[in-house]
């Protein structure tokens, strides 16, 4: 049921010529993510229903042109439901009148602030019937319910037990780090000709430091709230709107241990076994996410794919047909785990109107939609030869994919990003962006699951995305990755058409992420009358063991291990190995495919 | 079931005179947590089973003598299930024996490699009817077990999607961190004389690298196994060693994303609501813990304590009568939940004596035991003043109370340390000591729960702890924080006497941990017969938080909500406040109570 919409999911007005966002802070609680108060020059106030900024200048275009040769950039057609652009302008001109952030150790930050302008949008549907039992009877916690507490003036707390910053034995942190912003050379870091060095000191943000920054170590490495850090957050959740924007108002973001983690909360969030709850994803999907459902007793059942992908009308088959007894008795699904761009370990990549029609479906079905996307950055032309990439950031914002989220008129995305595949995976973190009512039982569980990802990673990426390259340095790296990738990919797909027995190996030009996918024709096997899919596809798999290749078996993959494989597969990585190598690889692959064939 | 015993857990010995460590890597693959191979100059091999080490040289003892007055440290007496302790000379002299440490991205690490001889200890006893539906049902990664083929000479792996660290934007981290190693002063942080400069590169293990190291940025960033790094493994492990060495041959450790989520981790691998379990805990117990459990569908039953906290006889009593109809029909409980030292909220802490007697009845009625000791390090000695240090660090280690780890002939305990009350709650890292069988079930939990803690928290932690400050520099460090604690116990319990009426309020000197806990004797209330415990709790917080202190209720601690209380109690810290607001607060409590009792 809708709920009634109201003008944006906050209170007040912003104060004029205000200079100072304040989130309260909680210096006594680890833990506490009540509702958060933001003091404008001491106005209780909130960025999101405040009247359309006036500037729609372009955004700063910092260094001067790019090096690489100007190609027109193939056209990705906009989706209809694609939304307004938020440009990097606005959102420096929005901060520009917040003025400075003011977030103390283990304040509360509800990302909803950070927000622009969400009149006119409707509030998310109510998706609460979609909850487990575990995530309904949850509770916040009672010391987290005290720290409103010290909102009162004066207050002295005795009540968390939160070690002082004079104990951490770091006295400061340093980086040396490519500059993206200012040089316009996309090479990439070892080899980029500007680097900075960021010192992060433990009081950078007390008004007697000498340049008086927004974070420090004495906030980032004490106790913080399980949905990360007001600082960090604000930048995720204007990069969610530069990209995504999503089109209902009470969108929130919060920040995840990374996908692998977030993918569990969110299964204990919306699926239980004793209700009979399973999760429906491509027939071919990431093993590890497969591991993740199967001990909480949430069986994954698969939808049939083409070369974009899950197929939206087998998605409404498979639901209109559901019949319970011939699925080991499970309920019709109501979650549906996807990997729209660069699909683990298919490399599909759905195009812009199957995204749409998936959409569609899901809605139709009241389906809650996990978009897991750590691909999402690494979308490469579909060319191999010349790279046309992107002339500056606004043509490559332009050029990604709309995602779920932009299309989410009823808050049923749940959507998943990850620093790993763009900056370092060791980080442990990512981001969630789903409506406020998913956000917050998420973060309920995240409160005793891991507390949120670490004050290190936080800092640093703060330091290093927010404070140094700015979403425009940010945008920027996402090209030269882009660009790295793309020739990557070509690499491998030459060696493929070098080395590999055309007559059996196919392959669609992967569109987004690290895999190639590659479909051997098993019926032109020699021992295909007596020989099963699985003993070919483990004869050719121990073979490249023996010549020195390792790729994974499609059969990995299975989204369902009882049906029996249709058809021979291979997933091969092209984000590890050096291009010799891999190209080595391949040709190795190659012998190991015609000597099972016999060709 | 007693399984058959055997020399050590490992399998062959060490080579003579080897010089390198070699941990397999695995760099085509995530996750994956395959038995270790350890290879010594080319050998496999473990160090657990080798001959028992000849050197028994003391600690190196580095820097001048302390400079705090030596005063006798009050006895406490040993344990009689004590082990011989392990030194840290004996643990230098193992490193120096076994060589470089080689352990490459995403290196598999079994942590039995690190620890010394095992000979004549029993292996832990079968505790699988312990683990839960879930636990028993998770598999290990199909992309991790085809790992084991990256063994085979000159393979080249298309398997996994780990990026390739060149994409790293981050070139080299520095720290500032004080040298506790080197220079005898104790003085916290910030006042320390002596800083050191660590930088921390891309590829410092490189053999090209000047100063070549044992962990760089090229690893630590990247994906890496759930168990965390080789590296700080080996140092959790021989800290282990140094302080609890195990008396079960069989014991491993591993990293965890701190205690909250190792502790949500080891309820859903040990507690099954539909097999109608349940943990116990103290009478009152840390209201997060309580809250982790709760929404699993676990309930939580007390266990009456005294100023030791946990009373075995109590224990003893409570089990031996469990009757399910009185206790909403759950089944005899199998897991204790503890917090030996510094308990939360009560900041008791189990004598030496206290903890066998406890052990033994766990034992005896086959319960699982959580010790969760993130306030081990910080105990304090019983008098105010003057405050006796132990001399030097062989000693500290001697002052500590034993562990339960320390008299665990059965592999039933359970241990949880963490960084984040001695060094910071930032880093989100922690690690567990268990039996084999349960750290292997809690990692098939964790490659899918989280993927280890943050690389950029291990590979601070490991170059502070192991590779800056050593054993040695830890240890002081932890003496250094024992002596500011007991500074800031002893502010707070001055004020205590100076400001709180004796005749309604008592208390125990805390001696260990962050809380002081402070009993009202709720009798002498003139509302006693008209108003509830609760109501006058309540009244009383009420009045703090105007007179401007918060103080945390005692019945937010409560194990059992459903019992009507038996105290009024409320805990304070003397963690986070400075002095004079520590005095201050105290003072404001006291005028709330002699208001609230009319006196």
């Amino acid at each position: 049921m809708r709920r009634a919409a109201r003008l944006g999911s906050g209170a007040a007005t912003m104060a004029p010529r205000s200079r100072t966002l304040v989130l309260t802070s909680r210096p006594g609680f680890a833990n506490q993510t009540t509702k958060t108060v933001v003091l404008i020059n001491g106005q209780q106030a909130s960025f999101h229903s405040r009247p359309k900024l006036d500037s729609a200048a372009e955004a700063t275009v910092i260094g001067g042109p790019s090096p690489l040769p100007e190609v027109e950039l193939p056209e990705i057609p906009e989706t209809p439901t694609k939304n307004k652009r938020v440009t990097i302008a606005e959102i420096l001109e929005r901060r520009r009148k917040a003025g400075r952030l003011v977030a103390p150790t283990a304040a509360g930050c509800d990302s909803g602030v950070f927000k622009g302008d969400s009149t006119g949008k409707p509030l998310a549907k109510d998706m609460s019937h979609h909850l487990s039992h575990e995530a309904s009877i949850r509770e916040p916690c009672k010391l987290k319910q005290a720290a409103r507490h010290l909102k009162t003036p004066g207050i002295i707390s005795l009540g968390g037990g939160l070690p002082c910053p004079e104990y951490f034995p770091i006295n400061s942190i340093s980086l040396s780090v490519p500059d993206y912003l200012h040089n316009p050379s996309l090479s990439p870091p070892e080899a980029h000709p500007t680097r900075q060095n960021i010192t992060i000191g433990k009081y950078d943000t007390l008004p007697s430091a000498p340049d008086r920054k927004e974070y420090d170590l004495s906030i980032a490495l004490n106790y913080a709230q399980a949905h990360g850090s007001a600082q960090l957050i604000r930048f995720v959740t204007e990069h969610t709107e530069l990209v995504s924007n999503p089109p209902y108002a009470d969108w929130k973001t919060c920040l995840t241990v990374g996908s692998t983690g977030a993918l569990e909360q969110a299964l204990r969030m919306l699926c239980d076994s004793s209700r009979n709850d399973s999760i429906l994803t491509e027939e071919f999907s990431f093993a590890t996410a497969l591991e993740t459902a199967h001990p909480l007793g949430i069986p994954t059942f698969g939808v049939p794919i083409d070369d974009q992908g899950l197929i939206p009308a087998e998605l409404d088959t498979v639901l209109s047909t559901w019949s319970p007894s011939e699925r080991h008795g499970r309920r019709k699904p109501h979650v549906l785990y996807t990997v729209p761009s660069g699909q683990n370990p298919t490399g599909a990549t759905q195009g812009p109107e199957r995204r749409k029609q998936i959409y569609d479906v899901c809605s139709k079905h009241d389906l809650v939609i996990i978009e897991d996307e750590p691909y999402y950055y690494l979308q490469l032309p579909p060319t191999t030869f010349p790279i046309a990439p992107p002339a500056n950031t606004t043509e490559f914002l332009k050029s990604l994919l709309p995602t779920f989220l932009s299309m989410d008129t009823d808050g049923r995305v749940i959507r998943m990003d990850s620093f790993s595949k763009v900056l370092v995976p060791g980080s442990r973190l990512g981001w969630l962006t789903a409506s406020d009512q998913f956000i917050e039982r998420f973060l309920r569980h995240a409160e005793v699951a891991n507390q949120g990802p670490s004050g290190f990673s936080q800092v640093i990426l703060h330091k290093l995305l927010d404070e140094t390259w700015g979403h425009e340095g940010y945008l920027k790296w996402l090209m030269v990755l882009q660009r790295e990738y793309t020739e990557r990919r070509n690499t491998l797909l030459e060696a493929c058409k070098e080395y590999l027995p055309k007559e059996v190996v196919s392959w669609e030009v992967v569109r987004a992420g690290m895999f190639q996918w590659l479909r051997l024709n098993h019926t032109l096997h020699p021992d295909f009358r007596t020989k099963s899919i699985l003993e070919i596809e483990e004869e050719i798999f121990d073979s490249c063991i023996s010549k020195g290749v390792l790729i994974a078996r499609g059969s990995w993959f299975r989204a369902e291990l009882d049906l029996p494989p249709t058809g021979l597969f291979f997933r091969a990585t092209f984000a590890a190995a050096t291009p010799e190598n891999m190209t080595e690889a391949i040709k190795r692959l190659g012998v190991a495919v015609r000597e099972s064939f016999r060709l």
